[in-house]
């Protein structure tokens, strides 16, 4: 028996997410009792002074499992981006990123807006840059040009499917930046499902950058959160933009109480959510007017194009809200599955079904 | 009997807030047992899809209860002010501020950073600004100045030592800010203890801004939060810019169920708190080397100037520290004390004896 | 006899540009001996009192050329893109440009330091966009998007090597803008050039964009100034940008003398430096070892791919520098030329004869 | 004879502020006879390409005058000023300067939007900054706090009434701003004016300043420009900064060879415009209604409260316009007169005539 069952019964009914098949994203989730709990019982203190302890522990153990010197506690994963954004570049100067990252997709153009810099999107196979493209994308010195301050990657890619950039590539990139004296900044929200899949230990990813932001929501379940790391002078510096920004609670061992859970427990439990979205991939390859990439299906993101189903994705959306399963779906054709800890092989199963009635009865 | 007793038994030894008189700041208040409880049972949901039914309960009730349309929860009052700065204005503009305002003093010169506006600093009367300074400071047209784009407002005043702006002042700043269609932001970190002073209801001070932002830490007890009030459009706006902080969290009904009991129970116990600095100040005021202006003691913040004793205010924290008692003392010679909920007369007493005694040893 | 002959004996001998055939950029040209008279005649006054007579009768004539409300003369392109950009959008939102323009490539970064917006940069087919591309490329709403707010073209295009976007095109862009409210600022710094190759009057191009820039350096021989045309509002609140950016000048008149003659006189030849490109381009696609696609050779620039002659930009820009020949190379095999007033057919033959026996001889 | 003469007869009849007698400021100054012929003769090039000889001959002029390594061409003490602050900071950090210094009275709200810093504004006695004010003002090391990066100073002080800070005082805050590792910057728009009055040379006032602007235009009467000075790392870095506001100009020669007569001729001949000011400044205290500080009268300018002539500034100008003479008024009382070379003591005698006329028919 899972957590939910515990969690349900101690707290009863509670908003949509429980009632239905919730493959949105795994932002939803919401967190376990045992979250709850440790919430409940948590030490806490006036962080802006140092002294709430729950938070400390929660930054030395992110610290040490992903084998920086320090880490902060960020109320988002966007401020967490946006932050190491601003510490690493002075505004004027150029960013590289890939062209569908979440950065600069999702991140209300904070780019501009808060760090001031330019951005220069590199095109990707799978989400997985080409290390000779960022190479060259690297700008001379020279006055008509913004100085080139940042590499951002992003692994797991999320607008790509969830895709994993390999650990070579990794490599690869990060000789580049140092040979050039630029830093690089990983997306991490997902990087936890990237060492799951990668089998390695988060600390193999981590090295080839010099900040790494991760989430403690989204497949790690805990409700609020995420976590940059660096060096000791780096993270010593974001402090400042994240009071800047807002981000510097008093008691913030709340949250921090719930992410030592979700680093402690849900790290390890990733495996599962890969397998059912490969089971759902598999499944969804089947049903005709469904198309999908089998080979971007690597972690707990399912990409697939129902175009060949005269649907929408909102129509399609809809048809399958009626059937208590929820997704997101626009006005285009793409239509994203994302599996997490509150979906289970049967929940799958069922989504199968509902799909297949649709698709066949439209 | 009150709530820190149960909490203590509850979670057991907790840091350095609970050993120590801490006078600090009403930031170190932790939550009482009721907002634990409140957290532990909080339904939630995803924040970001405006699906967490606690963060909208929240939101709704600090509408009304400051008479605006619209609420929303940010992460801090720093967020709060920052997101209603960008909000109100556009960069290069000018804002009006008191020249020692918590916006410009203690925000990490964020106004330049993020809304990219100058500051139009005026001085005040213990916090209070004329209003005709206020007028006389709005730039008339022409190609070389900056538009003046928002007046700031602080009520209680912080850095003067908690002073409340009469509501006839506000007014009057009011109506010249509408006279010049200039809209009115009001830093209310302490809002609550304005209207506990003034004997009004809080919406009897929110009227004269368009929007305001209040903690719901600080004398209110939640540990994390402060909400910003104003109207629909004002506050759709303004989640956009709290999204490019980063404030845009997940399942942030946990910080909300703590706001909901703040708001509820605490705000109606202030009275408490400002007897307590009152008893506090006038013991203080007979001791000699003590200097304080007992006219500005009106909420829970008392400020003394102990260059009289010969100590500086560091060496003064670090003698009452040996005696259990915690306050922030610098290089100069200001002390600041804060009364709150974990502070009883009986520690005001204990707090007055032991100053004695080190006044007197000296 | 041409202006240079005259202008070289009333001044003798001055610097580099002309005791070589310079092709680096049309922006080495020397103002004609009339600009220097009409500068030195120049009625001026104090332009920020909107006094200088010669700029007013500069910025009418340039308004009225252009068909816009109004005019206003600004110290450079990059002056004009970039105040252009910061009166059209707001800080956080998103502009989108060409992948290759110059306002992303030689602007210094301005986009995100100044007008502090995100690119969205799309790819094009020699410089021209593809407007399906575009209109895919305007944001839907939604809290996690900024919002596009400005369509940026470039005609000529000058990477791409001085290509022109074909009326159709810029008709059918800026209708997509308009269906979506957007405005459209066209980078026109060689529009003059534009309306040369498609023989029609510069207004049958402007007349599809909101705001205009173009030089009346360049191709043009003033000595200084770029002029961006628009309605009289957006002039109004650009005028305010101009001066913050510290480009409001006080006795202007003399740059906005030479001006007039540009634009009187210097518009109306163009044809003849499009012809020595085009005489340039098939000489050079004879010599073997140069590679060139003749279809981009449009206006008054010639891009060369000299890779086959086993020389880099540098080595072969050096070799021609020897022979009394300028022209611009970096380390990779791209070279570019460019016509202008001070360049003849004459100079184009030595050119080629020099190209080829240095290719010969390597 | 002066050149105005001569210019004339050559011109012939050109606007306003010929047919004058314009105090309203020396902005309104048109360039000698000498400066037109100056700039008809300029050898020019690219400046762009750092290939014009007539710029980086000034620019060698100024650096050697200022004692300084290095100086930088550019279009206007606004441009001068705010490229200075963006080379000296980063956005987020906090600088101090006047409260009615040039800097945020007149350049737009360029601080906030350009250099994203706060300003700390401090009071002043007659525009001269006390140093111990200075010192206060730098903030120590805090979360909270914005980091102190830079001290601007103006000398002489325009709005203070062409003030002069002294060269102890000067040297006083710069000692302070060393051992705090800030640097200074000096708005020295009319540094030849202080030095004048000072009976220095100009280098004595810049010694104590890391970075200084100085204007070509004003009292030295060239049509347009200024110039930044310092060290060579700090021209390098702002002409990067330079270049991305668009003050990076092609043939700029012409501005320059009027920029060298100013250097070479006029700030040898300020002392009439001060002998010219103190003439006036004597006789309108003599003239009832009028008041004036003759303390403050150092320079070339005349600061005046008429507001017990019962007129407004508007309504005085007016009238004086009527007589041919031209000062700025607004709907306050202050009303500014500033001498310049094309004001004689004649024209002085006839303004105090008029003034003395229209005061008594008032």
């Amino acid at each position: 028996m899972r957590t939910k069952e515990i969690f349900m019964n101690h707290i009863g009914e509670r908003g949509l997410q429980m009632q239905y098949i919730d493959l949105r994203s795994d932002t939803v989730t919401v967190p376990t009792e045992e979250m709850r709990e440790a919430m409940y019982k948590a030490e806490v203190g006036d962080d802006v002074y140092g002294e709430d302890p729950t938070v400390r522990k929660l930054e030395e153990m992110a610290a040490e499992m992903l084998g920086k010197e320090a880490a902060m506690l960020v109320t988002s994963g966007t401020q967490g981006n946006q932050v190491s954004i601003m510490t690493h570049t002075h505004p004027g100067e150029e960013i590289i990123v890939e062209e569908n990252c979440h950065i600069i997709t999702y991140e209300v153009g904070g780019v501009g807006y808060l760090a001031g810099v330019q951005t220069k999107a590199l095109k990707s196979n799978k989400g997985v840059l080409n290390p000779a493209d960022v190479e060259k994308a690297i700008r001379p010195k020279d006055i008509h040009y913004p100085v080139t301050s940042l590499i951002c990657l992003e692994n797991t890619h999320n607008r790509a499917g969830g895709t994993v950039t390999p650990i070579e590539i990794m490599k690869e990139i990060y000789e580049i930046a140092q040979k050039h004296n630029i830093p690089v900044h990983l997306d991490g929200a997902r990087i936890f499902n990237a060492a799951t899949y990668l089998k390695v230990d988060v600390r193999e990813i981590a090295k080839y950058a010099d900040s790494v932001m991760f989430c403690l929501s989204k497949g790690l379940c805990a409700p609020i959160g995420s976590v940059v790391v660096g060096t000791k002078d780096f993270i010593e510096k974001a402090r400042k933009y994240r009071k800047m920004l807002g981000g510097g609670m008093r008691q913030a061992g709340f949250i921090a109480a719930a992410g030592i859970v979700a680093l402690e427990k849900m790290t390890k439990r990733l495996q599962e959510d890969h397998d059912n979205a490969r089971f759902l991939a598999e499944g969804l390859k089947n049903i005709p007017g469904i198309n999908l990439d089998l080979e971007t299906v690597q972690t707990n993101i399912v990409m697939t194009d129902i175009s060949k189903t005269g649907m929408t994705g909102k129509e399609f959306a809809l048809k399958l809200k009626e059937q208590g399963i929820l997704i997101n779906g626009g006005n285009d054709f793409a239509v994203r599955f994302v599996t997490h800890y509150y979906i289970s092989k049967k929940d799958i199963e069922k989504t199968l079904d509902a799909i297949e009635k649709i698709v066949r009865q439209f």
